[in-house]
């Protein structure tokens, strides 16, 4: 058999800022790879690099969900255009999109309907990571699903977290991390803004707290965009809002009470109220800025 | 001269968790150092560690003030003691608690009147940093004041932020450092307590999310806490009551609303509510865990 024959084939679905980086690393791994968005210039830009954009073939081995949420999964995998009833038996599908455990569980047991395996396999890293091929994945599933989907996983992730032997595992921890990291951005904005009420600037507040007990990961990713001025998004507000939504209801579900994720959830609820929504993240510190009076610093020309 | 003529002499008033740990890193740097507590108990500990428990000579060149608050630090300086007006001129006073930036510039003012230095300087890093002479102090004063106490501060630091040239910036840093760390804490239960109701358990939690953009340095910290079932007070949930309190009396000063500051301090209050002020401040996690009926892991015999 020659290389190409032997080649994995991969669909990767969502060119988004993820999926984008996504299938560009399927594509250096050397597998065949499929792209679809419904941005024709997403399309247009991953045919220039060398992906293929035609119709998804039944051939395909590993299908790549990498959409906004449930609802955008639901429909790419069973919607009119029916993509796991034209998968062939054994074919994976990978589930990138952060959603609930339980809605995992359902694309599971769907897709097993249809011979089709299925990888709760939800994303962390950024846009800039996944160009990379560096991931972080949190992944469960039956070890089918985890061995199928490999070449995929080899190919996007650093690091494969293998967190369950069924669908569910790989949402709940998800959940669990943008409940942190979500609050911890805004807490960052926060504390930032309040410094600067007390006379600390924002560039001293990154350079000592980033080595003090009240340092995150995301304080030292997000404030230096504040210091610059900088809200050209490398993630956007918008995730926010959707994130921590999907957190609150999964804890309603739960009957678990979660006061500090509802209060960072209504700052960003303000920050997409102000028009901030398509803004990087980091512009939640506009909020506190507004409020207080506050001028933040701008970008240099 | 001899080297017993030229050795500093310090007083370190509060010998709590940090105080203790601070008039040890004084000795082992070969400080003459005079300990005073309260507590009988603590006085004869540093009596049998080598540190001097009689009555504080006028020829003291440094006093540390690591007591809870304002109202204490006040006390000690002004209070029917009167501990500043025996100092000589030229001495200095460290005033290492929690205290809003106005406090401490008050205690530069009247420090000064009686011809005595003040060095603000709040302390992080926790007791056992402490002990081995490796804190990070957050300090602002004029220079002269810096330079009076650098021999306390090169035997109980690791770092030293020098954060303005006179009292005030300090303090606010480490207001802005615990508003974080508060938050962080409570934050880590949240997500640790909500993985729990998704089947994630504590110890996937913390090896999965301490590797993940989730992650913070209070989570790392105490996280493992909860894991080992162990709420032997590193340090205690009483402290948040009171720091965060202090970062919202400055926040309300400055008129600056911070909401996820605010739902935080109620969990803590809610801790303290249920009778566990003087654990480990990992046990914010029993509010959380109480109210989804949730069953922490136990410590083993």
């Amino acid at each position: 058999m020659t290389g190409v024959l032997q080649a994995t084939q991969i669909a990767v679905i969502g060119l988004g800022a993820m999926g984008y980086g996504m299938a560009l690393s399927c594509l250096h791994a050397g597998h065949r790879t499929w792209g679809f968005d419904i941005n024709p210039d997403a399309m247009s830009r991953f045919r220039d690099d060398g992906g293929e954009t035609g119709e998804i073939p039944p051939s395909v081995d590993i299908v790549m969900v990498v959409v906004l949420n449930a609802e955008q999964t639901c429909d790419v995998l069973f919607g009119s255009y029916g993509l796991v009833s034209r998968l062939k038996s054994g074919a994976v599908v990978i589930g990138c999109a952060t959603v609930a455990p339980n809605f995992a569980r359902e694309m599971e047991a769907r897709c097993g309907e249809a011979g089709v395996l299925y990888l709760d396999a939800p994303i962390s890293g950024g846009a800039a990571k996944a160009a990379q091929g560096a991931l972080s994945i949190m992944a469960a599933g039956v070890p089918a699903a985890f061995q199928a989907a490999d070449p995929a996983l080899k190919a996007c992730a650093e690091t494969v977290f293998e967190l369950g032997d069924c669908a569910g595992p790989g949402s709940a921890m998800k959940a669990v991390n943008q409940l942190l990291a979500g609050v911890h951005i805004a807490t960052m904005a926060e504390a930032l803004t309040f410094g600067m009420t007390q006379g600390v600037a924002p560039e001293q507040f990154v350079e000592v707290i980033s080595r003090c007990a009240g340092t995150s990961w995301m304080l030292e990713n997000r404030a230096p965009h504040i210091v610059d001025g900088d809200y050209s998004p490398k993630s956007q507000i918008n995730i926010w809002p959707k994130d921590l939504g999907i957190v609150l209801d999964i804890a309603k579900q739960a009957r678990f009470s979660a006061p500090i994720t509802a209060a960072a959830l209504q700052q960003y609820m303000v920050a997409v109220g102000m028009g901030l929504g398509p803004e990087d993240d980091a512009a939640i510190a506009k909020v506190y800025a507004r409020n207080a009076g506050l001028d933040l610093p701008e970008r240099d020309p």
